[in-house]
């Protein structure tokens, strides 16, 4: 019976995830691969056993260079997360002839496309399935099972700590900042939680995926992202009654005209599957040219989960090793030699409809002030709701466009800002329609 | 540049949209396998040219011999369907050394376990993802995506057929029969709808996907099949009044006690996942013990969806060919020395809860009756509703249970049916939670 002996780095909640499984699974892991999956060894900064669970033989070793430069290691798991140590320890993992599974999306959506090349050149597996919504198998699906597809579009709901938030403020009608500090409370959201509520996680994911979709690897910097920090329960309760949900999206689109990538809060109609994900949950939909719309969906996050997608990512080598096979899908599915670039679509040039929000004094002939704005940059209005009476304060007067540009709405709303009635920075909130 | 030599049995709508596939985008397949994918010949009964598709060189015949045995053939795509002559042209195409891709779930539902050894026995590939879902990839899904996990329930729409009637019989309030008439009429039923509406085509699929989850080939009549004809647009109202939906669900559970494979009408509470797929679409549901359960949805059926997933094992086959490599998963999972068999619960033994209808006369005392049998059973009862008043006519009287087994069910409503109040036979349809 063949083996291949692990190497992990990082024994945190994830690790923790993996070892359990390692340990729990062997024989059904050799059911299904022909190989037997042995943890040889964790490099862990504090290398206490006391984890609750049997480690058994598994060796635990502060020494790093024991897990990615030892001759007893096939492949090494790297855990760490964040950009460094992790891309050097990569690094020299694929140079030392290890196969190399990873959860960090940072690392792969920044250096992805050199580890990718690094790892061909030495003919070794480089593998990140739960880099990307935990549990659920959103990149062997794009590499492999929608292979067949000119994909034109993936997005989602990337971001649990987000996707909780905002569906704790509609049920409750509660303040983003009063969410955020119960979900730190309750362990849903880190302490400090700009990397998950400013989109960033959100974007690292969205580059891999679109990269993988696209066939091309997308600059970090060129995608546009924003967070929900800004997103006001009115906005919510708004969305609400006109029959949206507001959700963080991961947008990719394609087409002949470039490529659009953006990380933001959006309008979703209440009646589409992606208003239906709420929680700590991910949900990915892809759109391919034969396919349709398929979508994917799960718990993008937590220990079991995420462990669930390592140990694919180990069974795939450990498939690969019993026959014999390396690099059988390209890592990105395009051959690195067929990867192309895009020009990336400039935000001011989106179309789509958009949700406006103004604070206006309540007097007559504001409306008309305000459409004269709209009419002058030849924007046209699906719905207008103004609501509430007050001789002295502002009221909201919301409002839904056509199809537009970004680039006429923000005019617009430059414009009216100047306007002596608008007594608030307007705000504008993008519309998807309904995937599926 | 290698080169994949495809011949196709079949030219029906499955394979127009495979051949468009093929045909459309040899360059996009050959940036993600390395290898040139050839239709090089189609067997099909009446080997006509003119299917709105340039051919260009790839030629026609009503010779299944010139794809099943040809020498210029790697690789035979099986789309005639049923299981003679699809049985012996696949197995024909082995053991001449082709590969195989199949769209087939009957063929491989009743013969899978025989094809698969023959396969393996000559060192080729028997694909089918196109068998289950169509464009939703679940086979590879629960072949290897989620391979590090101890499967314990799947369950799903499996049939687009039977959601779309269930959909339109609540949407319109309409009956089976005249929903069934309309969806023949727009070609989404066949004219014989058997396969179909009595849930055999959902068991083929069920069956598929229970080997891979379990491990374990289930003997196809060891799965209990009711179909959606003595679903009744009243059950379908009081359900949804009572915050129901129901639905033709596959569900295959496995516990320590055994397994259970079944394909029934089903209540499933309105605010869950399952409930909110709706019309043609197909959605596989999948518990894992690390994964928990993730969701996949799309296009069940369908020249375009179907083909993306029959050139997707395509492309498998093509990336291992690329690196001279083959059989690097089980076609069920589990290598064949692995695979189990396992006891099968009787239809008995299920627990859970149940909605009842019974048609009673509008009279007092019968509620004690009828309560009276309940108790006998040991059956306690979740929720009771009695509507309309008649002197004459018999009222309809719904009780949805706790949990009980259905031999309790059985036996209390077979006393039932002995009570002069009780005027039909009553009617039960099992309620499942939700599962996310």
């Amino acid at each position: 019976m063949k083996e291949l002996r692990i190497g992990l780095l990082g024994f945190g909640v994830v690790g923790r995830g993996v070892v359990d499984l390692l340990l729990t699974q062997t024989a059904l892991l050799r059911e299904r691969t022909g190989v037997t999956l042995r943890l040889v060894r964790i490099a862990t900064r504090t290398p206490q056993r006391d984890r609750g669970l049997d480690l058994g033989a598994v060796e635990l070793t502060a020494d790093v260079d024991r897990v990615v430069a030892a001759d007893d290691i096939d492949v090494v798991i790297e855990l760490i997360g964040g950009l460094e140590p992790a891309r050097s320890l990569v690094l020299k993992a694929l140079q030392q002839g290890k196969h190399v599974v990873t959860a960090n999306k940072a690392l792969i959506a920044t250096h992805g496309e050199m580890l990718v090349s690094q790892a061909a050149a030495v003919g070794r597996e480089l593998l990140f399935e739960a880099a990307v919504a935990g549990a659920v198998p959103v990149i062997k699906v794009l590499r492999e099972s929608l292979a067949a597809n000119r994909v034109d579009q993936i997005y989602g709901i990337l971001n649990g700590t987000c996707n909780y938030i905002l569906t704790e403020m509609r049920e409750k009608g509660v303040s983003f900042a009063a969410v955020l500090k119960e979900a730190q409370a309750k362990g849903f959201a880190e302490a400090d939680p700009s990397f998950d509520v400013d989109g960033i996680d959100a974007a690292h994911k969205l580059a891999i995926l679109a990269a993988i979709g696209f066939g091309s690897f997308p600059r970090f910097d060129q995608i546009h992202i924003e967070g929900i920090r800004h997103v006001s329960d009115v906005d919510i309760q708004w969305a609400n009654e006109m029959g949206y949900r507001i959700k963080l999206l991961g947008i990719a689109k394609q087409d002949a005209g470039g490529v659009e990538l953006r990380v933001q809060p959006t309008l979703v109609p209440v009646t589409g599957m992606v208003a239906s994900v709420e929680g700590v949950f991910n949900a990915v939909f892809i759109r391919g040219d034969f396919s349709g719309t398929t979508m994917y969906y799960g718990r993008g996050a937590g220990e079991r989960p995420t462990a669930s997608s390592v140990v694919a990512d180990l069974v795939d080598i450990a498939r690969n090793n019993r026959v014999d096979n390396l690099q059988r899908v390209a890592s990105f599915s395009t051959l690195p030699e067929y990867l192309a670039t895009y020009p990336v679509r400039e935000t001011d040039d989106w179309q789509g409809e958009y949700y406006l929000r103004l604070a206006v004094a309540d007097r007559p002939g504001v409306l008309a002030e305000v459409t004269a704005v709209l009419a002058r940059q030849q924007i046209s209005i699906d719905a207008i709701h103004q609501k509430g009476r007050s001789a002295v304060e502002a009221v909201p007067l919301i409002m839904v466009t056509h199809a537009t540009t970004e680039r006429q709405v923000r005019a617009a709303l430059a414009e009216m800002e100047q306007l002596d009635a608008v007594r608030e920075t307007p705000r504008f909130i993008r519309i998807e329609p309904s995937f599926i």
